[in-house]
């Protein structure tokens, strides 16, 4: 069995990662920490659960050497920047499901995260963990900074096109949208549910930090390139999922069936990514209640000629696929397990 | 009074003539007209209504000579363009809320409506009715066809820009996002609560025919000019409202304040356009919520200039400003009563 | 016109208020009090309200001699204990929309709100105002207290039983569901939109204040008696409007056709009751989205004599018939203005 | 490997047993069947199923001899009674989950499913698997019943007073309150996303036929006794998950203390029964959103004094303890395995 801790045990994710991993089947829980939680039992801070883990919160500063092979962090940017410093040294693999460590260009970080100090040795060091696309990388990997989960889901719908096909992008248009859990459980009033229900809130109408994140990595790769990557985020009125609508306009000829062959080959074998027809099912796809609670991300790529540009479609659930699922898929490749242990959970739905 | 009838009494459109009509000073409701609910009552129909009408709902056939002076048709648009060829010679005025009458070039109108046969003649005798932007064209009008809910906001949203700024846009990207109430009621499996409730569902991802009606409208205007505008469209977990959000590329220079001003200039004076700014509010605005049951448009436009871009976003209630209140606007204003007649209620929110 | 003041501005029930005065005919705003947002204008303070009072926030402190002709107070309770007892004082008319002097009886007061101290003398004076109940007492008087929003679904539910009919009912078990509104904007983690959504919440499971408050309105009328009422309280996944479910057992004989002549009868003339049949539209009602934005409150009583029981439905929007709309209606009547006025808008259904 | 057939394949019920028999390490899905639906694969009809079965819908008159070893009725009741009559013969274990053999005494099964006819002594043959009351019966059973969603949560939440405290009841008055995956997805116009989106709907304001099934349960069982049972049901603005409340009126002494500790003691050992304290967690539980997914009901027994009741909740996935989970559950009791096995599944919360 690997021991793993979660860091953050209270939050959204925290609670996720305390999910997923009572589920699997190689994983032993042998850590909680936080802050405020200090002294209480997963399922006093998350109603859902009923676990008998025998664990309860400990202090974010407790000495793990030894106790822990992995740890998850799912903890605010600068608390995760400050544990990883410390942490690297005592246990064999930190997972950072925060920002701090996903930007890698300095400029861009701290353009983005003017809050978030960090050692750039220490980034440096850090795998940017999409598991699709970082190959072998993440194998005995030390150090997994996860995506943001909007960047993980335009990541996914634009590598097909990017890496796959080599395209030479001049401008994507992102339009994402998410439900209300993406924001976590912090005490603000628009958050309160009489004024999210019903809404569609314009949070970041000019830039979201995930997007420069997707150019970040997209900049380190090849063998396509992305000119201007510009993004708009609303808040729309369910609890979980996101939809990432990537409007693609390149001056490279494309069509609809050389769209589909490319997301197919690109995706084939890799359990996570559902490539779909818009039109298989009775809702039209991808829609993230087609994923709810699984760590699935469905990806379409739709030609519109009419309109000069490819619309692609990735959904999935932010909290899984987005956060804590990709952070558990991701520690399996780490550790040498099959990529879909513990995580093959298919989605809860209608929900 | 002016002695007003609804035909397609049964639908979200026609319930919400019934309650505007009701409680306007000046309207009397003197027809009921549908054809699966003929002989009922509006609050057998409509379980909000509580109405003493003594009307209930009588054949689409009935000879309105002498018991009319102006028709609404909230019908499908075939039915529409049906009933106007009839009824122009029977009222004083005909409002039309369908697709029927909306795409003025004949060519683009059989692309997008290509069920809907309509006399040449007939058509061009309509008015396009926007109120904000149609002038004095509607002042005493036999024939107006009113734009769709989606071509209302885009409309309203760009009409600054172009018409105002007079600026040459090179592309405008459309994302749409609207409730469950802009699909009607009609019977299909999509549409079950347990199906749309959660959804983002991408119902029109590479094309709207609202879209067409906007470039066909700017078309015919000026000094500005659209080279190119693309839409898609979703369904998302709300009821009532919708945003538009525009991403508009130009190579001309605007910066965020020459924006606001222009905004405000262009809609000053016109009661229902709200020109917001974004953080003006405790929720980011427009939203949909901030409009719901009344008659207003909001609209802000943002400079993106690190994604080379404006961001245009405009949300307004569907059923109201997107349909039936706009409707009562255009007939005000028909009819020389000043715009705001009967629709000066404010929004119900939260709801 | 009649000058008005409201207290607590940047509530819900505030701004409902405010909402609802301004489409009042008969009534001016001349003063907005509040604490944390003094110096505010009410479209800063509420997004959907866009209007053009010349007012801002001013401290609850100040004195209204000779500026209102009426004051409602949408505060906390223990704070509006505190201010009508300088404000009976100072304007004609004190409206209380808070729990402080709603039950009349001392130690039952005590026992429900400990906290709100009040004098016996001051309480003995309010108007307990369902409008529907008190007649003419209304009318000229200087103080009236609103019910609660349960209160006043479950009252006027039981009221035709007992003092129509006259039962003497053994005993009363009240369900009662609410969206979120209820809460206010408080903030609160389980008001989080994330924990909120999707919830049945049983906050109060064994009793609730506006239970022991129906008790006490019943307990000093006439003719008929209840025996035991108890009451449980659940949060529902909507935001505006509740039911409230009594479920009534009584020794003496009734049955349907009794019952809905006996309902019938009651309300008779009242505006703003709404007697339904529970199958006469195409949704079961009452059902409180058909009363959305209005202040109409629909009631059905159903024989059950499977169960040996009356089941009494009745739905109402807690912010219009449940505080701001039925607080303007008992103005009316203490100004001897017809009851509907400025009240008389439809439902916005479907929203 | 138990090879299963699931009849009726495309409906919600279905869809959760694929899900479930998909994810049971000893569960081999052998047979699909249904009507309409024959020859689609189940991701054609589960959009977020995507599962490589090898498995198309057959018709449901296909002899099952020697290709299953159990067969789950996903069907409704008329065409349960037909199937199982003819499946006795062909399979060792027929589960039904429609209302065909839930109530024993032919008058009431009479009264409440006056469309299904079925040979008593079929009907007789038939266990009725609320596992955690039925002991051994369900091990090796041929035929059981899968009782109701709403009558597995008042059944789970009564039996500790009746069964276990040996408790005579004079009176219980349920409150049922549900998601609108409980009504499946046929085209009803009530049940489109506009109208049950915001409404609490009394579907059964005056009686249900899960009330009766109830009652002949426990007027089949020992010690206790209930003496009347009534019961009303809403639907309320969420997808997944009831709540059943049930206001208990005994004439015997009970106390907090006394209750808990009969709860505790009654479903020790029982894996999906989860007795909660109410105010152990961030939100008031039992709250259907706690159970989302998974197989857990959660109860809770509150006394009130006041009211001179006892207030028993009871929440759970009505797709899942209620129905498919449920299901598999006997299934596992049926063939001695290990009572969880493939439904260890925590909740997705939040959802």
């Amino acid at each position: 069995m690997i021991r793993v801790g979660v860091v953050g045990a209270s939050g959204l994710a925290g609670g996720e990662l305390i999910r997923l991993v009572s589920q699997h089947p190689e994983l032993e829980l042998t850590f909680l920490g936080g802050s405020s939680s200090v002294g209480r039992r997963p399922s006093e801070l998350h109603p859902g659960l009923r676990l008998d883990l025998g664990l309860t919160v400990e202090p974010v500063t407790t000495d793990l050497s030894g106790r822990c092979d992995a740890v998850f962090l799912a903890t605010p940017a600068p608390v995760s920047a400050e544990l990883a410093e410390r942490l690297a040294d005592q246990v064999p693999c930190v997972l950072d499901l925060s920002g701090a460590f996903r930007i890698r260009t300095p400029e861009l970080h701290e353009r983005w995260y003017p809050k978030v100090r960090r050692r750039t040795e220490l980034a440096d060091r850090f795998v940017y963990g999409v598991p699709e696309l970082v190959g072998e990388e993440l194998v005995g990997a030390p150090l997994i900074s996860l995506p943001g989960c909007y960047a993980t889901a335009i990541t996914l719908g634009l590598a097909p096109l990017v890496l796959g096909l080599g395209l030479d992008i001049r401008t994507v248009v992102v339009d994402g949208k998410s439900g209300s859990s993406g924001g976590g459980l912090q005490l603000r009033t628009p958050d309160l549910h009489p004024l999210r229900s019903g809404a569609i809130a314009p949070y970041a109408p000019t830039g979201h930090r995930h997007a420069a994140e997707v150019g970040d990595f997209f900049g380190r790769g090849k063998p396509g390139t992305i000119g201007s990557l510009s993004m708009s985020a609303y808040g729309v009125s369910h609890v979980r999922g996101l939809m990432a609508s990537s409007y693609v306009f390149t001056d490279q000829e494309v069509d609809a069936r050389q769209l589909q062959r490319a997301y197919l080959r690109f995706y084939k074998g890799r359990p996570f990514v559902r490539v779909r027809r818009h039109t298989e099912t009775l809702i039209p796809v991808p829609d993230p209640q087609a994923v709810l609670g699984s760590n699935f991300c469905d990806v379409t790529a739709l030609h519109d000629p009419e309109g000069g540009r490819v619309v692609v479609l990735a959904a999935l659930d932010n909290l899984v696929k987005g956060a804590a699922g990709q952070a558990v898929q991701a520690l399996n490749l780490r550790f040498s397990l099959p990529e879909e242990t513990g995580l093959a959970m298919q989605p809860v739905m209608p929900a």
